[in-house]
């Protein structure tokens, strides 16, 4: 009675591992649950004689043979980045298997050319796994929440990024030294530059806006930016204004208008998300029915991701036939918004008579009115600081002030903007 | 292209209206996000002439027509109640229609019989709004973590009593106020005991339970408690110690035992369910993969119940000819086991002495210990209250010590028992 699924794994590295170590633990119960029997027929690895979880006569060396094993059902997509991933996953399709991946950087990038290969091959696939590890969104947008004309949802996507500011917030510790704790606990690369730069975050938004609104992004029209600037300063002032700061990746609609961020951002205390820390990740998404709803869990790692992927191989396994999963083959594109939200700004000062005095006009020339004020010198010309909280404004206008800010006096160094998420 | 479900109504009250309102409002995005179209064939109502969201000619008064009408293919019970409910489901079933319910007290006492005969039938029934409203827990847990082994969940199940707690806390009201806040506000019936005294909650764990676990449980098993019971000081009380008293539901399996309990409970304020406020609902799932998970949003009302209702209907639509879409057959029985926890008594006292060492004494004697006691008699004799948190200690030693208590010294009243729960 029970349906078996032959797996063809693509990569045995963490993800791929995770997987394996879970089939050998739960195939038994999600087999009595669903009526699915799991089996792994076959492993792609890249290095013969490395100690592996599976027997040797399961392991494949060649990408041709596993994407066209007629004794593989379904291909599990882990090995990550663009090529030779994509060629791979179309290459399996072709080959008549249902394809269940975790890489959002292809989804986000060639989304649409593997979608449309799916459906023309008749088969399915599953990227549960590609945002938010084993916190089921994909399955929420696109299912649970279906009934809703969703407006806008908000996200912390990227758990290296909420570790490291987590660190800074509740540790004190300067940027570097809370990058090099999540490198320690394996929560950051050595590289650590397509996590805390945003572009991680930006894959993901893209693969839920198109969920989502049927709109297919691309990373060019997303506001990126990284955490990069953040300073245990900023972390200390938003706190004693009543913020913390969060990794935000933030789609909004306005009628047909788009609004798509990735960025740190202060965040009330009382926010939803202000007390998502650590790794964890979370979405706060905003629908007509259900009002807000919080969808929060470890949204990486081996075991949490690679229980994202077998919800996928379950669903199609039961589904099968069925066509197309999820078929996100955007149709409506991008139009840019300019959204308007309250700002932190950081102006790194001289200490010099006059200084909060042409500041202060230049913001009030454009008409930007503040909440907060408050600088700091320190005693030392060269360690100035001016924080200051604006009411609701336009980034163009923001901008502007700036520019007369520039014109007006010299500063340190580049002033920090950050925008406040209510 | 699309797939019509053609949809009969039983009832058209709360829920049934919103059903009405969210496919009016959203039917064309939902056709175009999952390629299944909506139609509202007919609604069964009771009294004619009254207004109703449809015209005239698709209104029947008469239940045998809707549940066997050839012009309807699924039918969405939200009448509520046992009866006639549970036979109009089976007969529509029978007659070979799919049933989507929001019914948790139907399904908790007689869910082996519908599935049953959801599966002689090949039909479906789904029930995703019977829990926690618009949150697709029930999905999450059939779907999205399946492969996860769960050791437990805790859940605020029931809006109403969250939100007379939540009144009773942030307020300062005294309980019978709150409730009527609650009443005025629509979140309480006029008798509201079915919510405040803990049997809607205890459905609801019932219905996850059987999901979770393959657990088929009772109302009998479960160990129940309304919240009736809170007096202003508990609330008081609690917050100096740093907790907060949640209306909590909790499954928790330890080997093959499981603890299964709807009560008031004091949880720490950095619990993940301390912030959980007013009417919304939350889950805490803990699993083997992906951790621990949280699922947060509005758990009733007539657009949350609606939005889950449809994403039932779009997701028959979508497997139809699949079968039953989550079988909760449950095979395994319950054993009850003694759960352990840290406790907090108010015990009602008159002003005499030697009366807290009799207390203390008591305690003493069957082992337990303390780390919080206060004691107030507020200068009249009639009005004492002696309030302690314990260390994890058994149930059953802790109602010994009450005894001793009794035997010891006379108490103005019953004393008040909660579990905390860290």
């Amino acid at each position: 009675m029970a349906d078996t699924v032959r797996l063809g794994l693509m990569g045995l590295g963490t993800v791929g591992s995770g997987l394996v170590e879970l089939v050998n633990r739960n195939a038994a119960a999600i087999e009595q649950k669903s009526g699915v029997r799991l089996e792994i027929a076959k492993a792609l690895v890249k290095t013969p004689g490395k100690p592996r979880p599976l027997p040797p006569e399961r392991l494949c060396y060649d990408p041709a043979e596993l994407v066209e094993d007629p004794e593989v059902d379904l291909v599990v997509e882990v090995i990550g980045g663009i090529e030779p991933a994509k060629s791979l996953m179309l290459r399996a399709l072709e080959a008549g298997k249902d394809v269940v991946t975790a890489n959002k950087a292809v989804l986000a990038r060639h989304g649409a050319e593997i979608f449309t290969a799916a459906a023309r091959a008749g088969r399915q696939v599953g990227f549960e796994a590609s945002v938010c590890g084993g916190i089921p969104i994909v399955r929420a947008i696109s299912s649970g929440l279906i009934a809703n004309d969703i407006d806008e949802f908000v996200g912390i996507l990227n758990g290296t990024s909420n570790y490291v500011l987590t660190r800074m917030y509740k540790d004190k510790l300067p940027y570097p030294e809370a990058v090099r704790l999540a490198q320690e606990k394996g929560l950051a690369e050595a590289d650590p530059s397509f996590d805390v730069g945003g572009l991680d975050a930006a894959h993901k938004l893209i693969v839920l806006t198109e969920l989502t609104f049927q709109v297919k992004a691309t990373v060019d029209e997303i506001e990126l930016e990284g955490i990069e600037q953040i300073e245990p300063v900023d972390i200390e002032i938003a706190d004693q204004f009543g913020f913390v700061i969060k990794p935000l990746a933030v789609a909004r609609r306005q009628g047909e208008l788009l609004d798509l961020r990735v960025h740190p951002a202060l965040v009330p205390f009382e926010h939803p998300l202000g007390a998502v820390s650590d790794e964890f990740n979370a979405v706060l998404v905003k629908g007509d029915a259900i009002g807000e709803m919080i969808f929060l869990g470890k949204g990486a790692g081996s075991l949490p991701t690679a229980s994202a992927v077998l919800s996928d191989i379950v669903e199609i396994a039961r589904n099968s036939g069925n066509g197309v999963m999820w078929n996100p083959l955007a149709s409506r594109r991008l139009a840019h918004v300019e959204a308007t939200s309250r700002y932190y700004l950081r102006l790194p000062i001289y200490d010099r008579p006059g200084l909060i005095g042409k500041i202060g006009t230049a913001l009030g020339d454009e008409g930007i009115s503040v909440t907060h004020v408050q600088a700091r010198v320190a005693g030392r010309a060269d360690e100035g600081q001016m924080m200051i909280i604006t009411h609701p404004t336009a980034e163009s206008v923001v901008n502007r002030a700036l520019e007369r800010i520039h014109a007006a006096c010299a500063l340190r160094g580049a002033p920090v903007t950050l925008r406040i998420v209510d």
